[in-house]
């Protein structure tokens, strides 16, 4: 078996066996296989696609190329949520400590923010002292005590996935859906969880920018976790606006405490809700979503909030880094908002340092775009439209025409439905 | 500029920029390019293609990745042909001095075999003493003194190419027009010329295997001819049979003698005195094809295959080295030689040792398939079909039912053209 065998097989249109994806995937793991045979499959991958079967057997070899996590150890159902990422999307914050109040186990391993969409990691290292760094046995510890912990992910879990990532990056084989599905269940599958809730956000803030790209992502995921014996169901929800009414590090997990407190904006709760009870549902355990809501109001999510925080070396008085500038966007007419450029908020966000453009990129917690109106709201000319957060005055500029231009108004508004349909 | 974007832009299917695929090639060539970007991109090329804009362009840069001849100051026109290659494909050898004896100056840079095709490079280190490694001084003066010269390509010509060319073997890249196109041309165009004849063939001997493909390639080469201002033209030709009775590199430059001497087989010649004419033609000689078969007649073309071969330090005094066995392959029955299989033939020479399966095999020169009955001729039981060289029993064994497989016996046989059609 040569390797240029195989790319060529997939060059033609056929379908890989597991052996001929073992090896492939084994040899670039271990470096017998160099960056350009990968490559080169990779592009074949995206022009030619790949069988649910061949997705399955690219995730598991992605999956075991490293160490993987048994949690069989720790009391519970083991569950976790990932999201494809878009502007302001937050959920997870407040979806661990939730989902563990509500008792189940919540491994959750994230990654950093690239491009126009921010990182679970990023947003929890504005918390002064968090680490994200955990070992093994500290992730444990905190799982047994809290119910729920977020780390970064190690060297260890899925290097193959790591390494295709980057190559994939530098190679124009990103949009792809099966190298898209194998790299994300490669790694929450290697949590060794029960469970697993997908949200699959399309849109102008999302990767995926129809719907229908979303629901084949998500199909495909589906597909992946039921030829591994896992339950696994995909949200396919809508990321034309940002979420909630804040995008940048420190100004979203203020809301998430605002939600933790009960408050916060109706979309976040909502969609956050909405994807603990299909979590607890696939996990057997029974509640209303008014239990969930309960949880959020009566403190209880919001201690284990706390609870992760302080475990994990966070301080909990919840003081942040605040921005030097911090200036209103003016509604240049009277109308109701109909819409907010999500895809814009989100390069307002990078202009202003609260993304990274390369992963090299430093982060600046404290800025980003906040109180931003919601589609459906009502303004007068003069009514600030959202309040610009920056550390720098040019940046502060360059970012205002685009949050600007990110709001329309108009005279109607016809809401849309958040969750747009459940898949699996 | 960043080469990812260049690759998204091909996986797209949008048009590359002459600027695009210069910053690409040079990056490629100097090395701030990494393989795993260009294989990546060679393969959004293989789904993709090129326009002959594009191909144009990717020829020039290659070419330029380099240095190229300056012939200018050599007497004559500067004429080569190129063929894709095939089986008992010797034609050079002959039209090399032929195209001499005409008056044309004949700089021909060749290559080396790979898989089934032989290489002319290999072919002509079958004489003793001959010697492809010229330097250019060396090179100018026997096409001065001589009229042509056949040499292998050096590591200054088109290194962009041969890093290319390396890479497209293993990574599943090598069936691609353009790139196909740019490798041929930007090589041949290195060396100067002012007009080349292409020999493109198809069928089970050859790399293109279909009519239709070899049509779009010849096409190809000529629109990237006629963008750089050159005179090119394509035959297509029929290699579905190997040409002449000999496929093996001593047997092959023996036929290639006979021919220069007036005699060999009818199709042999046929082509090389069609390929000499329609260089002539090309470069405004005026020759009919019975004062080129004259050439080969009156002994002419041979004097210049000696002076060519004595001045590349060869012997000339014709003396080969000889296989060890010769045994006839024998008709099973009466019959009329409906087919020769060229793709069972090339791979009975393979397991002979005639070629090589990977670059740095060593050949047997002295091996091969001689003496072959062409389609129309008539056998009985028991003549010999064709005479296998070999210099070891198993693979004599190994190849003997190949041999026989290929011949393939009947009571009617329909003549085929040998120049299916001239492009350009």
């Amino acid at each position: 078996m040569l390797p240029q065998w195989i790319i060529e097989r997939k060059r033609e249109g056929n379908e890989l066996s597991a052996d001929e994806i073992r090896f492939f995937i084994e040899g670039f793991t271990e470096g017998s296989i160099p960056d350009y045979q990968m490559s080169a499959l990779a592009m074949a991958i995206c022009f030619q696609g790949m069988t649910p079967a061949e997705t399955a057997a690219l995730t598991t070899e992605m999956m075991l190329s490293g160490e993987t996590i048994d949690p069989a150890s720790l009391p519970g159902i083991k569950a976790d949520k990932h999201s494809t990422g878009g502007i302001g999307d937050k959920t997870s914050l407040i979806l661990a400590p939730l989902a563990a109040a509500c008792g189940l186990t919540v491994p959750m391993i994230s990654g950093r923010g690239l491009g126009i969409t921010g990182g679970t990691l990023d947003k929890l290292e504005s918390i002064p002292g968090y680490r994200t760094n955990l070992s093994e046995k500290e992730f444990f510890q905190t799982l047994e005590n809290v119910g729920c912990s977020i780390i970064g992910q190690t060297a260890q879990l899925a290097p193959a996935d790591k390494k295709l990532y980057a190559l994939r990056d530098v190679t124009g084989t990103v949009p792809s859906i099966p190298l898209i599905t194998a790299s994300i269940m490669s790694k929450k599958l290697a949590e060794g969880l029960d469970t697993l809730v997908l949200d699959v956000k399309w849109g102008k803030g999302a990767f995926m920018k129809t719907r229908e790209e979303a629901r084949q992502l998500a199909q495909a995921m589906v597909d992946v976790g039921r030829a591994m014996d896992k339950k696994v169901r995909a949200l396919i929800t809508d990321m034309n606006q940002p979420l909630g009414r804040a995008a940048g590090n420190v100004l979203e997990v203020q809301e998430c405490i605002e939600v933790l407190r009960g408050g916060g904006p109706d979309d976040l709760r909502e969609l956050t809700v909405a994807l603990t009870a299909h979590m607890l549902e696939l996990s057997n355990v029974h509640k209303t979503n008014a239990e969930i809501f309960q949880c959020l109001e009566n403190g209880t999510a919001m201690k284990k909030f706390e609870e992760m925080v302080a475990a994990q070396g966070g301080s909990t008085d919840w003081k942040f880094a605040a921005a030097k500038i911090q200036e209103p966007v003016l509604a240049p007419a009277d109308g109701i908002v109909t819409t907010v450029d999500a895809d814009l908020i989100g390069k307002a966000c990078l202009v202003l340092g609260a993304g990274r453009q390369k992963t090299d990129d430093t982060i600046d917690h404290a800025v980003g775009i906040g109180q931003m109106k919601k589609p459906g709201e009502e303004v007068k000319k003069g009514d600030s439209l959202a309040v610009i957060f920056s550390n720098d005055r040019n940046c502060f500029d360059e970012s205002l025409p685009m949050v600007g231009n990110a709001f329309e108004l108009g005279d109607h508004f016809e809401p849309q439905p958040l969750v747009c349909e459940v898949v699996g």
